[in-house]
């Protein structure tokens, strides 16, 4: 099949080619590099050391012997996109290639406004794309769990069956983002599903759990393949970040009481979701929405499991109930359903202590590349309201 | 009061900031003429003949006595419109400062983008600039009740409370927008929402049905205060549409069957609803809804309504079923909720003869300046769908 993965430089953009370059697929990438730009510019960097797209490609060519195309490009650059998918002619589009922080989102205005013009137009490029060159294709769109934000009520996947005053409807479930960048989400998919009910299209919007882990089976296999690894207050993921603070002795920083309750998965289970959706595309005019978590925990709950299975490795761990940068709910009702990707044959990679392990010991390797400075929360979603 | 109507120079943005005035607030007005721009584009105009802003403004001084400040730029510069507000440090912000067409937003992949950045960064930049100048100011937010589309239960007015698997919560209600530009329209209320919970800012956001009519009691008192007047296939809406082909013997152009029902309000009666919402701030945190409509026809209703009038008028009409250019259901279920400006005071001005016959009036005055090949729907949303 052809495949286009926008994002394919990013930390699942990249094993995601990898993935399906593996099983056979003609692989196309398309990335701007603006993640790395904006790490050089906060003055920080992935934990792993990647080289750059050419040469990564490169080691890929030598282990697999497999090519994989690159274009390099922004997706906001209308044209840009449109020659790329006119010249790729894809079966099916990841699509990855956005601004993915929420704290980067809520930095200033300039950040803010960076983030939804990234998100929101290169996502409307590419459905106008995909209108003129390839109607039949299949978009494989990453959004996020964040969208939902939480309510008091089950989160359902994508839509909602309402009955009120005596009559009924099925329609999109109400959202609740919780930073700009989970809002550049939402609007794309209000685009999206317009797109599918407009043009005919077809889409899966993945709306993702926070992911975690540094390994899949593609990338283990040369040190060149590695992908990136954030840790950082910007780019960093919660267990990520925690297993990082716990390899160098930093205490594991809770933002507030914890209480937070959020659905993950394993990186290896990313492409795993994204391969099921690809292999059973959406029906032509659908936009379908999983909801791609394995599991929910709460902060609190991951900071003791990493604190457990670091101190069984021997590390001395802390836990630090940080000031909330954030505006959200420490104490709330979640209970998202997640059955459609397991229907689809998901086998969820669960997370325990084994994991966390072989995390710290991947971290391990790289303990010397660790900007301390860039882990403690400064980005403050409402900077009027003066710390506590 | 001090306040700032971005749009001011637009067919509601300049009979709003001539009625604050005439009530003795402190008007400033920000604009950036794209409006004109796009009708030179299109080689469209308004019917009424208005002069450059200056012009009107010093019209207003020579009427009122009174003075008007005004800003020229786009809400898109970030920069600019802080410097605006920071310089004027409104109490209230009256925001029609957005492209408004639904068909101009489906012409191409340039204008969707046009559309979504115009009004959508632009009311992004407005949203940190009152949290950072005026968090205490009200932001008065023209959406449209085009945001909710054809749910096939009732339309509440913002949020509806679900009831589901046993557990409740009040959530936005679920969108359906038709087409690219009510999606902006769509993400504009996602992000206002988002910075009213975080920032604790006040909004109203009055999703407005369909205007018509021509003059206000500030416009009718100068033929330099007229406010513009669209009737061309994008900018125009129905009604004034219909009245004008009546006036030049065009057949009244009723997309497909013209079961598609809608709610519709009388210029006089945006300028009252805009009055209101000013008057009545919302609480701070709150980000408040309004559907800003006072009666729902369906668009043949219309055509008949405006045949049957201009006829007692002596005008020969026709209703021609022109295939339908939109892709949106024609016969659907409709019932918006349209009581909290009514509770606040709302005097609706009701559509009967006597008012068509009026606009009718208004508009003979000007019917040498018709552009009659601009009136003809030719923006298919779907243009892979051949015509019938």
């Amino acid at each position: 099949m052809r495949i286009l993965i926008l994002g394919g430089d990013g930390y699942l953009g990249w094993p995601t080619a990898l993935r399906f370059s593996a099983r056979g697929h003609e692989v196309s990438v398309v990335d701007n590099f603006s993640r790395r730009r904006w790490h050089n510019e906060q003055g920080t960097d992935s934990l792993t050391p990647i080289g750059d797209l050419d040469a990564r490609i490169a080691a890929w060519r030598e282990v697999s012997g497999k090519e994989i195309r690159s274009f390099v490009g922004s997706v906001e650059d209308g044209e840009f996109l449109d020659g790329v998918v006119a010249d790729t002619m894809p079966e099916a589009i990841v699509h990855y290639g956005e601004q993915p922080s929420a704290p980067y989102s809520m930095l200033s205005r300039e950040r803010a406004v960076e983030t939804q013009y990234t998100n929101v137009i290169g996502n409307l490029n590419l459905l106008f794309s995909m209108r003129d060159h390839v109607p039949e294709a299949h978009l494989v769109k990453l959004g996020t769990m964040g969208e939902y934000g939480q309510p008091n009520i089950d989160i359902e996947e994508g839509y909602i069956e309402i009955e009120h005053k005596g009559r009924k409807d099925t329609l999109p479930f109400p959202k609740l983002p919780g930073s700009l960048y989970h809002c550049s989400k939402v609007h794309d998919s209000t685009n999206i599903h317009f797109a599918c009910r407009t043009w005919g299209l077809r889409a899966t919007d993945l709306n993702q759990g926070v992911v975690y882990g540094i390994e899949t089976d593609e990338t283990v296999q040369d040190e060149r393949l590695l992908t990136r690894f954030d840790y950082d207050e910007l780019f960093g993921t919660v267990l990520n970040r925690f297993c990082v603070q716990a390899v160098i002795g930093h205490p594991l920083t809770v933002y507030g009481s914890g209480g937070q309750t959020r659905g993950f998965l394993n990186i290896r289970d990313t492409l795993q979701c994204v391969e099921l959706a690809v292999s059973n595309p959406a029906a032509t005019g659908e936009m379908r929405v999983y909801n791609q978590f394995t599991e929910q925990f709460s902060v609190l709950e991951l900071a003791e499991l990493v604190k457990q299975a670091a101190e069984h490795l021997g590390y001395s761990v802390s836990i630090d109930h940080v000031e909330n940068p954030r505006v959200e709910k420490e104490e709330h009702y979640y209970n998202a359903i997640h059955t459609k990707l397991l229907d689809l044959g998901l086998e969820p990679t669960l997370l325990g202590e084994e994991l966390v392990e072989s995390i710290v010991h991947a971290i391990e390797r790289y303990k010397g590349r660790v900007v301390e400075t860039a882990i403690e929360p400064r980005t403050r979603w409402n900077p009027a309201k003066s710390p506590a």
